[in-house]
C-alpha cells in the first residue's frame, strides 16, 4: 500500500503583536497573540523540498504586524478575517487560512480618580479568544468564526450537589448535597454569519455564561454547561453552535473532626490534579454546516 | 431552529499513577498520567441533571488505580486498552471510552557503576504516550490504538537550508544556504492492529524518527517531517498513519559585526516566540478508517 | 577542618487553603496558598536521623486548615502572624517560624447588575503576599511583617525615554526618546510594627505604586521604581523599607519601512526573553533592623 | 526619618545563548541561559534619572555573544567568571558583577550505533548552574563561586522511613516504615577557590549526591540531605560549602481496600501540593567567608 503525504498546514504561531492607538492623547492598547495556518499546494515542499509554494512563516509574522498598521486591530474577529482573506487571496498556493487570536485586556490605571490617559493595568485572569478559517474554493470565499474566551475562573460556594449517580465496583465517592464548584470555563461559540458586532457579542455571551453559573442550581456541572449554553443561543440567533469545556477544579472539605472542628462547609482544600473534565456541545437544529471551523492544529498535536 | 445537546463527555483528567513492580528485590517503576474520557447515554445529566447514568470522575480515578494493581501496568497501550475495554464493557451507558496515558522514564541511579535496585533518575526531556478509544457497537468492540512522544527536542548544528520560498510584498527573510534547524517534536502513530509488542514499537519508531532528523539534508522543515514520516511507514507495515507537529524553534544568527567579529554559524540566539508551526500527516492508501481514533478532547478547547 | 551542618529550615509548602464565611447567605470567598518553614533544634534529624524534635510537615499542613477555622483568615498578615506565633510558641524545637502567604483576589459575579451572594469570578492578574518571621527567644517573641503584591503587570505608551546612557565597545542599543515602558512588578514592603490594618495598608500602597508608575515622566525603569518606592515611604511612616523588582517587558518598534509603512509607535513586538530586570530597594533612615524578614527559602535554591 | 536609596542593581536575565563549535565537522553544542546584574554607582540614575553611569542592559546582552564568540563557553564557571571580570574591569561605575548561567545538555543522536556529528537531542530533566559574583574593590579583584545543579528528579521506591517523629494536637500522620522517597533536587555549592576544573568537579559531585541518595537508608530526608552534602565535602577539600534544597514530592499509597485489594507498596498517587520543602546547608569549619556569594536577585522577588 502505496506511502502518501495526507493532511498538512504550517504557519507562524504566537505573534505577539501590541498594537496602540494614538489618534488622541488618550491612547488605546490592543494586546494579542496571533497564530497563522496555510493550508493548499504544499505536496513539492515535502516531497522534495522545493519550497517554491511556500510563502515563509517570517512573511506571515510581518504580515500580522503591517496589518496591525495598515487597518487597525479592531475587534479580533474582523482582524483575522482580513488576515485570513489576505492569505487566501493574495498567495496563490493557498486554499485554506487559519488565524487564531488571544487577546489580553488592560484596565486603565485610575489616577486621582479618572483613567489615566496612556497607563494600564493588567485586567482579568481570561483570555479572549477568536478563530477563523477562510476557505477559497476557486472564486468563491467563505469564512467561518469561533468566538471564544478561556481561563475564566468561576466559583459557586453553594447551590451544587452531586447526587443520585451511578455507582460500580470502584465507586467510594460520598454524595454531596452541597458542594463547591469551581472551573477555570473555556466556551467557544461559532457565528452562523460574519458580520457581527463582534464586541457587544462578546460581552453579551460572557455576561449570560456568567449569570447562568450563578443562577442555576446545579446538581452537575454537565446540567450547568447545557444551562449556560443553551442560554447563549436563546439569545443570539446569530450564534450556531457553543463548545464548553470545564475542568471540575476540585475543592475538597478539609476534615477537622481530628481537632475536634467541625466544619460547615467553611475550610476547603484546592486540589490540582486529577481534575473531572466535562464537555458539551450545545447546538442548533438545521444550522449551517460547520465545515473545517474547529478543525484546530491541535488535532495534530 | 431548536437548541439541541450535541457532543458531550466527560472523565477524569491527569491521575498520576506510580506503580512500583517490587516482585524481586530489583524494584521497577512505572510513572503515568492517566485521562479518562466516556460518552454514551448522558442526555438526562445535562437536560435534567439527573445522575442516574453517570458513574463519577472520581470512580474512573479509582479504577485506574485498581487496575494498575490487579493487571499492573505493563506497556501503556494495553494498560489503556484494559481500562477502556472496561468501561465501555461493564458500565452500561458508555458507548466509547478514550484513554490518554503520558509515561516519564526513569533510568536505574549508577551506584559504583551498576544500577541500583530500587533508586531511579528521571531520564529524558521527552514523554511517550498513548491513546486509546474503544466503542461497543452492540455485542462488537472496536478499538484504535495512537501511539507517540513529545517534547522530544532535537536540533542540527548544519544540514539545513531554507532558500527558493515564494516571496510577496512583506517578505523580508533572506535565504539561509547553512542554519540551525530545531524542533520539540510531538509525532502520533496510528496501530492498524492492536496486538503489537508496543515497547519494542515505540523504540523502533522513535529511533527512526532520531535517525532521519539526522541524516536527511533538509531543505525544510516539511520535507524532513515527510521523510521522517514515510520512514516510519516504510518500516512498519502495522502502523496505518503518522502525525507530526513540529515547532520551528529559531535560533537566530547573532550579528556581532559592530564589534569587529565574525559569526561563521556559531553564536546563535534561541528564541522563544513566535516561531514556526509545521504539520504534516503521512498516511498508507488503503489503511483502515481512523474512525474517532483522532477526535481529541482538544477539540473541546 | 570539620564538615558542620550549619543553615537550615524545613516545612509545607504550598497548601492551598480557601476559606468561605457563611456566617449570613452573603457569603465571602479567601483563597489562599500558604507556605511554613521552621527553624530551631533540628540537628539529630540531620545527622543521626532521628526524628523525635520534628513536627511533620504534614502537621503543619493541618494546622493552616485548622486555623482558618478556629480564627478565620482576616487579612493575611494577621493570620501569617497567629501560625508563625503558634509554631514558635507551642512547638518546643523552634526558635523561627516562617509564614508566606499568597492570596489569589475574587469579584462577585454581577447578575441583574447586582453581585451574587456565592457567586465569584477570579479577579485580576496580580497576587497580594505576606511573609512573617517571628522569632522566640527566650521569652520574647518579635515578628517581621513583610507585606507585597506580585505580577502587577502595568504599561505606559508614551512618557518614558532612555537617553544619555554609558556606552562601550558592545553598545549598539540606540537612544529612545519615546518607548512602551512595561513591567510586571514585583513589590515588597516591611512593616515597622505588627499593628496595622493590613487591607488598608495594601489598598493605599498599590494605589501609590500605580499612580507614580502613570505621572512619572520616566528617564529610566530605575527613577521610576525610585519614585514609586519613595512615594509609598513618605505616604505611610509604619512602613520602613520597600523592595521592588521590575523585569522591563521590552516591547520592539515593529519596522515596517520594507512595506512602505511608517510606524509612529503605534505597532510594537512583546519580547518574551531577555529581560531587563531592575531591583532596589528604598529605606528609611533610622528604621528598625531587618533582623531575619528577608532571609527567603530563596536563598537556598 | 530620611528616605534613602539603599540596595540596588540592574541587569539582563535570560539572554539564551546558543554556540556552536564547528572546529571540526564533529560539532559541538553549548546551550545556555545568561543573567547579569551589576551593582555600583547608581544612584543619580535612580534619584533623578540621570544614565550617564547606566551601561545599558542591550548592551550586556551583546557581551554574553561576543565573549561566546571571543573566548568560546568552556566550562560555565570559566565563562561567567570572564564576563563578571569584564563588568567590574571595563566598565568605570561597576563595583560588583553577578553571573548567572543555567547550562542545558544535549546528547548526540546514534545514528547505526554512533553519535552523530552534528545532531543532537535534548537529554535529561536536569540543569547545570553557575552563579559568580566579582568584586572589584579598588586595584583588588575578588571572585566567588557557586557550581550547582537543579531539577534532579530521584526516587527511591524503598529505603526510607519516617517514624518516631514529633506530635501535636494537629498531627494525624500515621508513621511510615517504608515509604517512596521522591524529590526534585537543588544543590549549589560553593568553591573555596577560582581555578577548578569545573566539569570533573561538577560530575564527581553529581555522582556523590546521587550514590548517597541511593544507598543512605532514609530516616528523614533531613538525613539524607545531610549525608548526601557532608559526602561532597568530605571528597573535595576545594568545596567551602553546600546548600541542598529539597522538595518532598509526596507519593501517598493508593487505598484499594474498598475493592478488596491489597496494595503492599506498589501501587502510588504522586501528588503536587502541598510538598514538604527541606533546605540544609552544609558547611566546612575555617572555610572562606562567602562574601556576596549567596546575595541572589531571587532576595528582592
Amino acid at each position: 500500500m502505496a506511502i502518501v503525504l495526507s493532511d498538512n498546514q504550517y504557519g507562524k504561531a504566537e505573534t505577539r503583536v501590541v498594537r496602540i492607538c494614538r489618534d488622541t492623547e488618550r491612547h488605546e492598547i490592543r494586546d494579542l497573540n496571533v497564530s497563522t495556518a496555510l493550508r493548499g499546494d504544499f505536496a513539492a515542499a515535502h516531497l522534495t523540498g522545493d519550497q517554491a509554494n511556500v510563502l515563509p512563516t517570517d512573511s506571515q509574522k510581518n504580515t500580522c504586524f503591517a496589518y496591525a498598521r495598515e487597518r487597525g486591530v479592531g475587534q479580533i474577529e474582523d482582524y483575522a478575517l482580513a488576515l485570513a482573506s489576505h492569505f487566501v487571496t493574495d498567495i496563490a498556493p493557498v486554499t485554506r487560512a487559519r488565524v487564531d487570536v488571544d487577546e489580553y485586556r488592560w484596565d486603565r490605571v485610575a489616577v486621582s480618580g479618572a483613567g489615566h490617559a496612556h497607563t494600564f493595568v493588567r485586567a482579568g485572569h481570561e483570555i479572549r479568544t477568536a478563530s477563523v478559517t477562510t476557505d477559497a474554493d476557486g472564486a468563491v470565499e467563505k469564512s467561518w468564526v469561533i468566538s471564544g474566551v478561556r481561563d475564566l475562573v468561576v466559583l459557586k460556594s453553594t447551590g451544587s450537589q452531586f447526587t443520585g449517580f451511578l455507582t460500580d465496583r470502584y465507586t467510594t465517592l460520598a454524595e454531596a448535597a452541597d458542594r463547591v464548584l469551581a472551573t477555570s470555563l473555556t466556551a467557544r461559540w461559532r457565528s452562523a454569519v460574519t458580520d457581527v458586532a463582534w464586541g457587544d457579542a462578546f460581552g453579551q455571551v460572557r455576561q449570560i455564561l456568567l449569570e447562568r453559573f450563578a443562577v442555576v442550581e446545579s446538581r452537575a456541572l454537565q446540567q450547568t454547561l447545557w444551562e449556560m449554553g443553551s442560554a447563549v443561543l436563546a439569545a443570539r440567533e446569530d450564534i450556531a453552535e457553543i463548545r464548553l469545556s470545564a475542568p471540575n477544579k476540585h475543592h475538597f472539605l478539609a476534615d477537622l473532626s481530628p481537632f475536634g472542628l467541625d466544619n460547615p462547609g467553611e475550610v476547603f482544600h484546592a486540589d490540582d490534579r486529577p481534575y473531572g473534565l466535562i464537555q458539551c456541545a450545545v447546538g442548533r437544529e438545521g444550522a449551517p454546516d460547520p465545515g473545517p471551523a474547529w478543525d484546530a492544529p491541535a488535532s495534530f498535536a
